[in-house]
C-alpha cells in the first residue's frame, strides 16, 4: 500500500538537452514531492498512424542518453521495444522494458522481454479483456521472469475513440502484479486526426484521478514542456508546468484510498 | 463544492415494514456521517427483463408509504416515472421525479415531469453519449424547470455489458447541472442472466471511488439487507451492513477531491 | 421463404397530400415488382433529439389519413405508438402496431399492444443484445399475441454511431417470428448532429443488400421525394426515386438467398 | 467485377501429408467452381492467445511445402509473416505477403513487406476505423509497392467480441485497393475461451454472405477436414466438406451483386 510511483518522461527522447530537461524538472518535483520516479522516453515510434510522423532520434544515441541520465539523476528509466533483437540491446541500458499495446500478444516479443531479466511493463492491448492479460502474464512468468508491471491504457469503444473501465485495475490487480494506469494514452483518439492521432488533454486528470481512486501502483503521464509542438502524442500530454498540482491532488486522492 | 447527497434506498418498495425498515437504518447512518439522504424506491419496475419479473407494490400504497416516510424521518423522497399521467399523482408524494434511462429521449414524459416544478433526476441512457445530454436537459429547462440532476448510468458497450466513461462526469457538468453517478446501476449486466439482469456488487465500490474523485454532486446507491433475496436488482444492490465502510471511504476522498 | 415484403413510407405522416403521392408511387413501384408492401408513417416523433424538432401532425387527422390511404390503395399500414392509451385508439386503423426501439423494454406497452390483437412489429434496442428479444417476444406471446415481428435496427457502438450486426438475423429468426431489417434507422448517427440525429444514407444500400443476402422476411425502408428537406430524418432516408433499382438488386439477392 | 477470388487453406500448416490434401481438395473444388484459389497456411502463430497454444511447423519446412505446393497445384499461395526479418525469407516462396491484424500498424514491418514487391494482404487491425486503413495503404504505396489488399477481420465491440461493419467494405473498397473478407476470423471470440480464443462457426455463412452481397474481390475462409482437432482456432473454421455448397451459394450471391 505505498504511494503509487510515477513514469513519465516526454513521448519521444527529442535531443540530448531536451532529454536533461524534463528530467531535471520531473526529478526535482518527484524529490519535492516524496514520489519514485521512473523516466519515460522512446527511441523510436515504431507504429505512427502514418509514414510521415516522426519516428525519433534512434537506438543508439538515445541508450547513452539513458545511460547519462541514470548517471545524473539516479532514478531508473523506461523504454519500449518493438523486436526481438531489441530486447537484448536495449535491456543493459534501462531498467523496464515495455511491450507496447498492440504488441501484448507478440509471444516471441513477450518471450525476449522476459529473458533479459529486466522488468516488464505491458500494457493492456486495446482489443483485449482485462482478464485476457492473465494469458499475457503468464507468457512472461513461464519463461522466467515474474517482473511484470500490467498497464491499463484504454479499450476500444467504437470507432476513433478510447474508454477506460475502471474495473480492469482491481481485476489485474488480482492477478498478483502491480498495477499501472496511462493516463495519457487512456485519452488518446486513435487516428481521430486523420493522419495522427487525437486526444483529449482535458481528461488526463479526470481519468488519472478515477484510477489513484480505486487504488494503483503507478501511474504513466507523458509531459512535455510545449505538448502543442511536442513531434508526438502532443494532443494527449501533460504541459510539464501542470504536474505539480495535478500531483498533489493525486497523492492526496492516493493516500485516501489506501488509507485503512 | 459541498460533499455529496446520497440517493439511496431498496430498487423497489417492497412493503411498508421494509420501507421503514432501510429508511430508518439509512436516515441513521447519514446523520452520523453527515450526509445530505434523499430515500429513493421505485413502486413499480416498469422494464423488467421478463414478464415474470416482480412489479412492485404499485402506485396508490407506495404514495402513503413515501408521504409516511416523509413524515417520520424528513428526508426528501425520489421515485421513478414511466407515463405522463403518473407525474401529476406522483408529484405531490415526492420530492424527485426520476426519468429512468430507457425513456430520457421521451418529449411528452419530459414534459410532464417538468412541468409539475419538483427537481428531476434524469438518467442518461444507454445509447447516449455524455454531450447528448444537453437536448434533454433542455427539454426541461425550455419547459420551465431547471431543477435537473443529471445521472450517470453507464453506457452500452458491446452485448450485455456496461462501461462507465468518467469523462461523463466533468462533460455533464458543464451543462450547469448537478451530476449524480448511479454506482450501482452502472455495474448492471442488462440481461446477463438470460430472463433477468446480472450485476457485478464486487465493482460498485471502484466505481463509487473512482467517481467520487472526479467529483460529483450526488451518489446514487441501491442498497438492501438481503440483496441475493431482493426482487429486482440483487445482484448489482449494496448491502446495507456494507454501506457505513463505504460511505465513510467515498467521503474521505470526496472531501480531497473537492479540496482547493 | 416467400420474397421479402417491404415496409416503406415518408418516415413522419405530413400532409394528406403528401402521403397520397408518396404512397400512389410505392403501390405502383411494389405492384411492378411483385413485392408486398406496408405503408408506414408516423404520426408523432415522440422522442426527438430535441424539443425543436418537428413532431407530426397528430392522432386524429393521421388516423383519418389512414384510413384513407387503405381505401384507396387497398395496403395494410404500419405507424408506431408510444403510450399504452394509444395502443386503443391507434390500432382499429391500422395493421401493424409498431415498437419503437427505445420502448422495447416497457412492459405495460407491450402488454397493451399486444393485447390489441394486431400484429407488433418491435424493433431491437440499441441497447439489447440479439437473444435478449426472446424476453421481449415472450411479453407479447404471453399476452395472448403471437403476431410479432421483430426487427433489427442496430445496437450502440461506441458514441453517436450504431452497428449492423448481421448475426442478430439469425439469432432472432431462430426465435420463430419472422425477422425485418430496417435498413435506413440502422444507419442513424444518433445526435450526430448535435440537436437532431445524423445519418449515413449511402450505406443504406450496402446494409440492405446483406441482411438480405443474409435472409430476411422483411425489409424497413423509409423514402421521401426530397430527403434533404424532411422533417425527420432526413440524412438516412432513401429518395423516392432510388427505390426502384434498390429494391430490383435487393430482389435479385433475395431470389438467391432463399433458393435451395 | 470478375467474380471473387478465395483465400483458403487450414489456419496452420500441420505436416506436408495434410497440407497436399486440403490443397488438393480445394483445388479441385475451385476448378470445378471456377473459383481463383490463393492457398494459405500459417507457418507461425505467433500471436497465440496462451504460452501452451501450438505454434506451427516453423519457417524452414513450410517454405519447403510451399514450393511444392506450388509445383504440384500451380496456385498462388500466401502466408502470414510477424518480422521485419521473415520478409525476405518468405517472399520468394510465396506469392502474398499476409500482415496480421495486431500488426498492421507496424511501420517496419509494413515497410520491409512492401520492398519484398509481393502483393500484401493487410488486415484491419481490431482496433481500427474502416477509414484509418488509408494511412496504413498509405505506408505500403509510399515504400514503392501498390499491390495492397485490405482485408476486413472484425472490429471491438466490447470484450471478447468482434463486429463486422459492413460499411467497411465499400468505405475501403474507395481507397483502390481490393477488399478482402475474412469470414472466418470475424467470427471469432477473442480470448472467449479462458486460455484461447473462441469462435461462432455457425455464422461464417451469414457473414460471408452479407460481404459478398456488398461485393468483395475476395474472401478469406480458413478450413479444416476437423476442425474440432485442429490446433488452433478450430472454432471458426469451416469443415472442408461444407466448402462446397457454401461457396455455391456465395457465387451465386456474388454474381447479383457485380450484375449491372
Amino acid at each position: 500500500n505505498a504511494r503509487f510511483s510515477l513514469i513519465a518522461g516526454p513521448c519521444q527522447m527529442e535531443s540530448r538537452d531536451h532529454a536533461f530537461m524534463v528530467a531535471g524538472t520531473l526529478k526535482e518535483l518527484c524529490g519535492d514531492l516524496g514520489i519514485g520516479l521512473v523516466y519515460k522516453s522512446s527511441f523510436d515510434k515504431a507504429n505512427r498512424t502514418s509514414l510521415s510522423g516522426k519516428r525519433g532520434i534512434g537506438l543508439e544515441k538515445a541508450l547513452q542518453i539513458f545511460s547519462d541520465l541514470k548517471k545524473e539523476f539516479g532514478f531508473p528509466v523506461l523504454t519500449d521495444i518493438h523486436t526481438e533483437e531489441q530486447c537484448g540491446l536495449v535491456a543493459p541500458a534501462v531498467d523496464i522494458l515495455q511491450i507496447p499495446a498492440f504488441l501484448c500478444r507478440q509471444t516471441d516479443l513477450l518471450i525476449a522481454a522476459a529473458r533479459t531479466g529486466r522488468t516488464i511493463n505491458v500494457k493492456k492491448g486495446q482489443f483485449l479483456a482485462p482478464w485476457d492479460m492473465k494469458n499475457v502474464q503468464a507468457k512472461f512468468t513461464a519463461s522466467g521472469n515474474p517482473n511484470v508491471l500490467l498497464c491499463e491504457r484504454g479499450v476500444s469503444f467504437g470507432y476513433n475513440t478510447l474508454v477506460s473501465d475502471m474495473r480492469s485495475l482491481p481485476i489485474m490487480a488480482a492477478m498478483g502484479s502491480p498495477v499501472v494506469f496511462d493516463a495519457t494514452h487512456s485519452v488518446q483518439q486513435p487516428g481521430g486526426q486523420g493522419g495522427s492521432s487525437g486526444g483529449q488533454r482535458e481528461f488526463v486528470e479526470t481519468l488519472a484521478r478515477a484510477a489513484v481512486a480505486v487504488g494503483v501502483a503507478g501511474l504513466f503521464i507523458e509531459t512535455h514542456e510545449d505538448p502543442d509542438n511536442a513531434p508526438s502524442d502532443g494532443p494527449n500530454m501533460v504541459p510539464l508546468k501542470d504536474m505539480r498540482r495535478l500531483l498533489e491532488k493525486l497523492l492526496a486522492l492516493d493516500a485516501v484510498a489506501k488509507s485503512a
